[in-house]
């Protein structure tokens, strides 16, 4: 299983479970897995911004991974973004002797220029070795880096290990009907689009040619629904569902706080034993705790799957 | 009419309206008043980050106000935020010879400390004199500076003519809660807070707190009833109402296109005459517009006000 | 007199002189002009960053311009930076009716990506329309915005009225080189390069192909000696009087405190009648001072001119 | 040998050796440990930004650390800077369990308000242990991150652990001055500061209450003498060595270029094998490398140890 172009459907950002003292907890992890198998998903990505990979140490991460890699029955995308390439190198060379799909790379926030972007993902698939499927993270609000359609599309052409786009520009539609017109007229190869941002935009994302989601929104079997209802030409019934989630899926998509919200989540729905993040960490106020409960009752008006007793 | 730390409701961000040639619609602007007023607004806000302030020149924006505040009958903030004080005082100065109740205040991009936010507003509110009553504009996403609670409260302390919160932090809901606690606790005096950042939280921003909402939603009649909703009580009325806008609200306000959304939308709805920009612009293509009135079909299923023909 | 592709020399930049109230200093204008023109420059940049341009309002710069322009010898450029293109607009033709050589133009910190920052300079060069000459002012280390030489190069070629770069990136003796290198190819059109970032790589940047300087350091005798030295290839000699001055220099180009430097400098050499700045200012603390005058003395071994009594 | 408040001096910031092909060089490691030594330095810091550290995996960074550890007959500091506490943990306490005298810690470049570098600072403390002790690097030029002197204090009183400041804001001399103010008032413990950004200050950095340097510049023996004749109150003495060097510093000082000067001149001196770099490399062109002999010849007049040959 290694990450292909043709990639469709959705691979869930996989937060990393902590027991209440801060050590890893690996037992949920494997709950976390049953679970996102269960919701439907294509694929998993673990070890990203929001997996909490930079609070791992090094032999943290690779537990991560094996643990991950040995009980999922889909691909497993992992984050190998790191200060330098040594690092990144090492890191994805274990990712991938483990058994990985592929690795997923964000650039380190000194980037300006279309060449400095450009220059550093060759230095980057370079790293990681011609064997290695990665896909580029394009999140300029975290990261403070643009890439223009032309830079992704120059990236694509100069890597062939270049696979995959998570695309998390914002605002990002035209930027996938420009690479897809790229693609229709022969000046890149296919890439497989991924959408992130926390799903905001999926509903439209997925009607300009994306091919699914990549993102951690606390109800994975929604991302699975739209996608597939999309997929199959049943506009109104993506967006009605979609729209449903919306108010949540909001709160959730907050900087910084998004994950506390997924973590609580998550753990109200059974998956994780406990929403414990390492320092440091975003915290849910009581009245943050109220509004999310509020958001989940309302929306169990419209999802079953949101009744959490 | 000046502004007050007691204000409630909503103050609209009006956008500038153009000509199809880039010149001035004061047509445009006469029948926007009308439709902020029919809407129920509490105030009007103009030449802020969405009124192309920038691309107007000093003329220009002289007489934009005299216009609408002329013609308003209710009270007008003026943004004047300028590159140094000597423009900020010649504008603040100008604006309330002509009737303005009071301006708004953004920090330069360069500000990192908390001491030199705090001294920034001190030199503001001093060469904006005594007597003008200010609105700080707080919105780290667009201008990179961060405002803890804590600066803002060491603002509202320092200059009595300190009145107003424009909130757009985000995430932003504890904001609400730590500046209300520092009032209860008489650590600072009463700020009004009126929340931005295209509205995306006002649903839960009304209840940390909030007096309102000072934004520019195309739909200024939601926001005014959400905000009366809310402050009578009445939460699900209130949730029901602004979920239905939200998908809208969303597109609407995503960064730099949202401009070009909510003056094809006011454009639509018969306010503008046209949804022309200045340069630099944003411009909607054939798919957003389709996607646009998409979101406005389903939105008038629930809001007959969104049925535009 | 207006600017040329061909100009080469120095043109100093000149700060506003004040008044001990803050007031403009018009007199100290005058002896300001005279006291460049002794000191054999080719012209003056005036309203830049460190003319403390943002801080006068729209009159007062226009009779800043108008002053210097009537009693200079030599061509004024005048800086024009604006947060949008209307005020562009019109302080660029008010500046060239009063007789302006040409102005300068600063990219706002918002630009990330290389088309970005050159659609800005063509919206920029339309504003001001194709009669007025233009000079870049590429100076990443204050404004943020990284130019490639590829992206010189194509402003160059995309707009005739672009005749001149002030360059200040740093590191940035290898951008010169390389666009030495695209003329000499035929990619791009000449340009007149003249460096700033306070003089402190001049004696390489001469040497590289630069024509000369622009930049405000307190002696600019020194700037047209090394630059006139340089192109008669009187190599030793040059780096001889600029080592000289160096430890002066480099404490005059700290960031923020540098003004505060050269106005120092400036009354002390009986040019400026106070250092007075306009608030948001920088002041020399009382060791400060002291060490200013060390350097002066120092210097004064190696340079007659920086005798001050 | 532990890092103490007390300490004066000169650490050297060492670099990482490579050899042609980019591996690890630990011939020219025991070297370096010889010039250092012979230069007189009081002890040496590595892995900082001029040290590659992003570029060696973690094994790679424990072979650097033993190396020179056991080799060096002063203290060593190790930075320990990591996306999250999780590795800073790990490598500062293998790194102290090898004999470092003490960790360097850089804020991440997402830090803005005074609070959150205050409790980063709180959480790396923690992460660390109170056992070892730390030295912050406050470097705003390339961390974007801005320390007021309070912010110092407060981390300075918060954390025992927490003993020498490398300095390298800029301006900085102020800095300086204020630290030593609040220390004579009894309002912040003593640290030792030790001062950075390529020494381009310490001339007057020495005088305003600086205990020496922390810098990497390429003759440490000139850093070392301009120490301790400040300490001798030899002050003209001082400067005279200070700015007979100072046209080379200042051009190793350059961003991103200044490895490569500096790897150059110590590999001309002899003290490493080869300049190599890891990619990202920065590169001296012929003609860079034309002018840094240039540079080394004309100070070799001043000082015989310019005198390669």
């Amino acid at each position: 299983m290694t990450l292909s172009r043709e990639t469709r459907g959705v691979y869930a950002i996989a937060p990393t479970p902590f027991t209440a003292d801060g050590g890893l907890d690996l037992a949920s992890v494997d709950r976390m897995v049953e679970f996102y198998t269960a919701a439907g998903v294509t694929g998993l990505t673990i070890l990203g911004q929001l997996g909490e990979a930079p609070k791992l140490d090094h032999d943290e991460a690779l537990a991560v991974v094996e643990r991950v890699v040995t009980r999922a029955p889909f691909p497993v995308v992992v984050g190998v973004s790191a200060p330098g390439f040594a690092s990144m190198r090492s890191l994805s060379a274990s990712a991938m002797d483990l058994g990985a799909a592929g690795v997923m790379i964000a650039p380190p926030s000194t980037l300006r220029t279309d060449d400095q972007i450009v220059n550093y993902y060759a230095g980057a698939a370079a790293a990681i070795g011609a064997g290695t499927p990665f896909v580029i993270q394009d999140y300029p609000l975290t990261f403070g880096v643009v890439m223009t359609p032309e830079v992704i599309r120059r990236i694509a052409v100069d890597n062939p290990n270049c696979v995959m786009l998570k695309h998390e520009d914002w605002p990002g539609l035209e930027k996938i009907s420009a690479l897809r017109a790229f693609e229709a007229e022969d000046r890149m190869p296919r890439l497989s689009v991924l959408c992130g941002n926390g799903g905001l935009f999926l509903d439209f994302e997925t009607e300009r040619g994306a091919d699914g989601a990549m993102t951690g929104y606390c109800f994975p079997e929604m991302l699975v629904d739209v996608v597939s209802m999309a997929a199959a030409g049943r506009r109104d019934e993506a967006h009605d569902l979609f729209d449903a989630h919306l108010p949540l899926l909001r709160y959730e998509q907050q900087p910084g706080l998004g994950l506390a919200v997924r973590k609580y989540v998550l753990a109200q729905r059974g998956v994780l034993t406990t929403a414990t993040q390492r320092t440091p960490a975003s915290r849910l106020s009581p009245a943050a705790i109220a509004e999310v409960d509020y958001l989940l009752r309302r929306l169990a008006r419209h999802d079953d799957r949101a009744k959490l007793d």
